[in-house]
Parts: structure tokens; sequence; C-alpha cells
């Protein structure tokens, strides 16, 4: 299904092919995942080829569907085993993933009669929608990150440090059957909570303080996200006004999630809510992004995004309001867009806790 | 010292500047480490230009050094605010690290006048070599791994999963202060552990089950790495035999290290010793590789490298023998090249377990 979803895409793109060397791409095309390098050349007729490393071939051949492999020996290089099949299916003009600049300059140099198109958003055309075994994977991490959140909101108290609260989260989640974190987990803390990416640090958490903790686990490659924010103690009135001001931000946005709505509408449903709260200016980011193989993908729900929505999205929604120096509150689920309404797949409560 | 060493290379390289949007570049020029994006200009005549995201504002002025911070706005992009700063010090020949091809594209297109080098090898030509502070940082990243592999050697059990012992081993460098992995833990038992990329199953340790374990920790952004190898159970004549030419193997490569030996020769020492217990043909991998802000640097220990190891060089060795669908072994530590010999930084015991 994908690789015919990805060949008529090349049709209508008028590619002959297509050449991935992000890894990602070769799983989502083969499901092999390599620890090294792959490649897949995606002939617009003809079944796919996979390149693998000789050291991965058992890997290969137990997990890959629907592909032919080559193995790219010890003393070659992947272009010159590219080049053996590329001698014999002739393309004229082949599509590539975000490749990284030199390998895309050598094969430009390599393969002087093809012209090549870098066009990641060809493949992201395919992969932003997620079908019935994707959206199982993710639901599958949402789960994980359920379980993750579950344990660090249990862990938080005075004392206790940011990073600890984050290797119980990460254990959490291990043990439940994630193959490892979905990004580097935060936990930020008093004033470091002011700072939307406040990775850990070995700060002692103290009685009053505002906590996040952001949050994902991995299942099949695919991953989730969650944000939850909980004081340490009682708020302050201003603290409790944000918090309000935030979660209602979420659930209206949520809300306002379905097939067909654009990505920016479902940002400014968020904007709106804080605004009238008085902290537009606070609410320093973008309401959410897409949700995969990689953890920020398409779409982008932002002020100025250009997406759509469709049935089959998965996607975050995260306002936040940042104090500097101060504090700060986000709240954050992973949700699946449907044709009328959005499910959330991370379901921690969002109360105030 | 870092931004010296660069623009001594550009002007040896007939360079201007030199344009980064490689994170870990970006923090090795600046201390600065996005979870988002970040570029940095490094003219050759002038202080060097961060270019960061407002939401890492805070994060950004309170890390970085050494350079005047850009902020690229919400409605901006980054390519925009860096022509407002090419307008004023009009560089003829810029060198770029290994960017994606997409915004080396836009780069070319934006920037007519200006002719661009792709050059990664510029910045690995420091990168190589560690200084005292990265040194320390590894060190510290190596000890946690120790402690990781400790708690894993002690989990190792029939009947306890693989991914339970990549949690243990996980949590323990956590509590002791890793920010996180330094790449997916690998635990592969049983006929598993002849895949050389194994990662980790759900599958149940049995008795007589081979096991490697292959962790790493991170400790100010820079890595370690080390793999042990255990027997549930009573090794096999062919396993101890195989575990002891690995471990001298191991043993031989890490004494043949010193500043002024080629690579390629360091691989030759293992190889030849795994050749002699007649298993050449299942060392199926290079010998090593360089580690500090990523996993997979130069140098390069393999039989075609090109590379001459230098003091400051931080590289693995890791010799493995892989009987294919039956088990594997590898002994791998991380370990810093002096001037007349190696220092393991990575201590775990060896012998035989």
């Amino acid at each position: 299904m994908r690789i015919k979803a990805l060949k008529k895409e090349l049709a209508s793109s008028n590619l002959d092919g297509y050449l991935s060397t992000n890894l990602k791409n070769v799983y989502y095309f083969t499901g092999f995942s390599s620890l090294a390098e792959a490649e897949t050349l995606i002939p617009l007729n003809g079944d796919p080829i996979l390149f693998i490393r000789e050291l991965e071939l058992e890997n290969a051949e137990a997990s890959s569907k629907n592909c032919i492999i080559k193995v790219v020996k010890k003393d070659e290089t992947a272009i010159k085993k590219i080049a053996s099949v590329v001698k014999n299916f002739k393309p004229k003009r082949l599509g590539l993933d975000d490749l990284p600049a030199s390998t895309y300059l050598k094969l430009v140099e390599r393969f002087r009669g093809i012209e090549f198109k870098v066009d990641m958003d060809l493949v992201w055309k395919l992969r932003i929608i997620k079908d019935d075994e994707e959206v199982r994977y993710i639901r599958k991490a949402a789960k994980l990150a359920d379980a993750g959140m579950k344990t660090a909101l249990a862990t938080i108290k005075a004392g206790v440090r940011e990073y600890q609260v984050a290797a119980e989260a990460e254990y959490a989640m291990r043990v439940a059957g994630s193959e490892g974190v979905a990004f580097d987990t935060l936990v930020a803390s008093g004033p470091r909570s002011s700072l939307p990416h406040g990775v850990c640090s070995d700060r002692k958490i103290k009685e009053g303080d505002v906590v996040f903790v952001d949050v994902g686990a991995t299942s099949n490659g695919y991953r989730s996200d969650i944000t939850r924010t909980t004081i340490v103690g009682k708020p302050t009135r201003q603290q409790a006004k944000v918090y309000n001001a935030v979660l209602e931000a979420q659930e209206e946005a949520v809300k306002a999630i379905r097939a067909s709505v654009s990505a920016r509408e479902v940002d400014e449903v968020a904007r709106r809510v804080i605004k009238e709260s008085g902290y537009e200016n606070r609410f320093i980011h973008s309401l959410g992004h897409g949700v995969g193989l990689d953890v920020h993908e398409p779409p982008k729900l932002s002020p100025n995004s250009k997406d759509v929505l469709k049935t089959g999205n998965v996607i975050t929604t995260e306002p936040g309001v940042y104090i500097p120096r101060k504090w700060g509150i986000r709240i954050e689920d992973t949700v699946l867009v449907l044709k009328k309404n959005a499910e959330r797949l991370t379901k921690t409560p969002r109360e105030f806790v």
C-alpha cells in the first residue's frame, strides 16, 4: 500500500523513482530498521530495492518485506552499489528525501545523466496520514507515556532532583515495553519551568515550585508526546488563573480538531483563550506538531501554518504560558484526527494536581 | 580556542566564514544546546553569530559564550536573518557543515554571489581532538556507562526479558546523573546475540544463553560506549575459545593504541588475533570509531581507514565474533589516545563472567 501510494505520487510528479537515505523512510517503506546506514531505491516500475550493510543482513532478511535486498560489502560504497542498479533501470528523474548535502553532491557528481529532485514533502504526503497499523503503535506509545507520566507525577515532591523524576518516568515506560524515550525527557522546576525547552538539571525541587514534565515513549518506532504541569504545594492566584487558561485553551483546541479544519484555525482557538486571560504574549510557541516515526513531523499547528487537518493525522496540542525567570505552565496531549472530532491518545488527567 | 582553531582552518581553506546548522557543531562552538533549530555563522574576521529561536532566548543567553545572539522571530525564517548579517560582511566563499540538501539548495538559491563549500571534515579536524574539558565529560559518561553495565550484568539471569535488563541499566545511569542514553541500548540474548545490531526485544533470557549488552551514557552532551558479553550458565568449549580470542584481540588492540599509529594497524592487530582462532570471517565489522558529541565520529578503526591516531582522540575498540543464528561475543571499551599508550575510560572487568 505504501509503495503503491508512493508510486502514484512519483507518477504525478513525473519522477522515475525515489531514493531514500533517511532511515525512517527506509523503515516506512520496507519494515527494516537499520542502526547504521541503509537506502531504498523505489523505481516507478519495478520492485523496491533495499541496500543494507553486511553486518545487518540477518536483521534485514528477518524484518524487511516487499523488496529486493542488496548487500553493500565492507569494501564497497553504497553509491557504487546503487550505480549497479541504476545502470539497468536508467531513470531520467529521481526524487530524493532530505539527505545530507554531501551525499546529494556525490550523487549529482556520480550520476550526471540523472536529474535529481530533493522532495521530502512527497514522502510526508504519505507519512502524515497514519494507517491502522501505525495508529495501533502510536496508541501503544501513548499508553506507555501515560505510565511514565503517572510515575513522574507520583515522584515529584520537595527534595527530589529533576533528573530523578526523569529516571523514574523513563524506567516505568521501559519496563512496560517502551523501546526508549521518544525524545529527551524534560523535567523543569521552579524558575526553570519558564524555559519551554528546559530539559533536565540536578536542581532539587522545592516547596511552592511549578514543575512541568514533557515525556514520550516509543513502540515499533512510533512515538508519543505528553506534558503535564504540577505545583508542589499551593498555587498562587496568578498560577491558578494561568493553569485554568492553559487547560481551557487545550480543551477548546482539541474540541476544534476534525478533518478539513485548517491547522491555523485550531492554533487560533487556543490563542484566543490565552488572550482572554491576558497572557497572549507569553504563549511563545506553536500549538502543536505531527507525531509519528519522528517526534516532530508535519502538520504544523501555528499562526502561519498552511496545513489542513486530515483523518489519520496524529498531532500534539500543547498551549503554554511562560513567565520569564518565574515559572511556566504547559498541557500537552497526542491526539488522533478523525472525521468529525479528535481522539486523545494520551489520557493522563489534566485537572489541576 | 575552538573559534581560533576554526579560523585557522578557514584561512588555510581560503574560506571567509563557516555556517553551521548541525546542532552539535553549534554547541561545540557556542556552548548553546538547542532542542529545536539554531545556526552559527563564524566569519574569518569577526565575532561568531548565533541564530536562535525566540522560545530558546533565555536558555541561549544563559549558556552561550563568545558570540552575538540574533533571534529568529516566529514570523521570520533563519535564512532571512542570516541574509541580514551576510549583507554586511559580504563573504565570497562560505564553508558549510553537512546540512540537509534542501537547506543547501535554499542557500545556493538565496545567496547567488557566494560560493558554498560543504566541508564537515573541516570541523571534524577540530572535534576529533578532545580538549581537557571534553575528556572530563567523556570520562564522566564512561563512569556512568560502567554503572549501567554493572547493573545490567547483575540483572541478567534466566527468566528476565531483554528490555528489562535495558530498563535497569538505563535507570542506574540516569539516577547517577546521565542525561540520557548515548544510543539505543542493545541487549541481545541467545540466537539474537549473533546480530551485531540486535537492539532489545521482549525475549526471555534462558539458561545457557550468550547475552551481550551494549550501552552508553551522556554527560554535558558527550557520550560513552561499552559492550560486555556474558553467558547464563556454563559456556561450551567453542564459546570459551571465542570469548578468549575476542578478549585477547581487544587487549592487544588497546596495547597497540598510541599517538602516530595508523588506525588501520590497530584494526589489523585485533583481526590477527581473531584469525589465529580461526574466526576471521565472523568478525564482520570495524574494530572501532571515535566517540564524542556523536556516538559515531571519526576516526574510523577499520581495514581501509586512512586515519592516523592522535593524542586526544577518544575511540572504541570492539572486536566481535558472530556465529549466524547461534550466538555472538563482543567486548568493547571507550579509550583515550595518549602520546605513548591508551587509557581505558570504561573500566568494567572484562574477564569471563
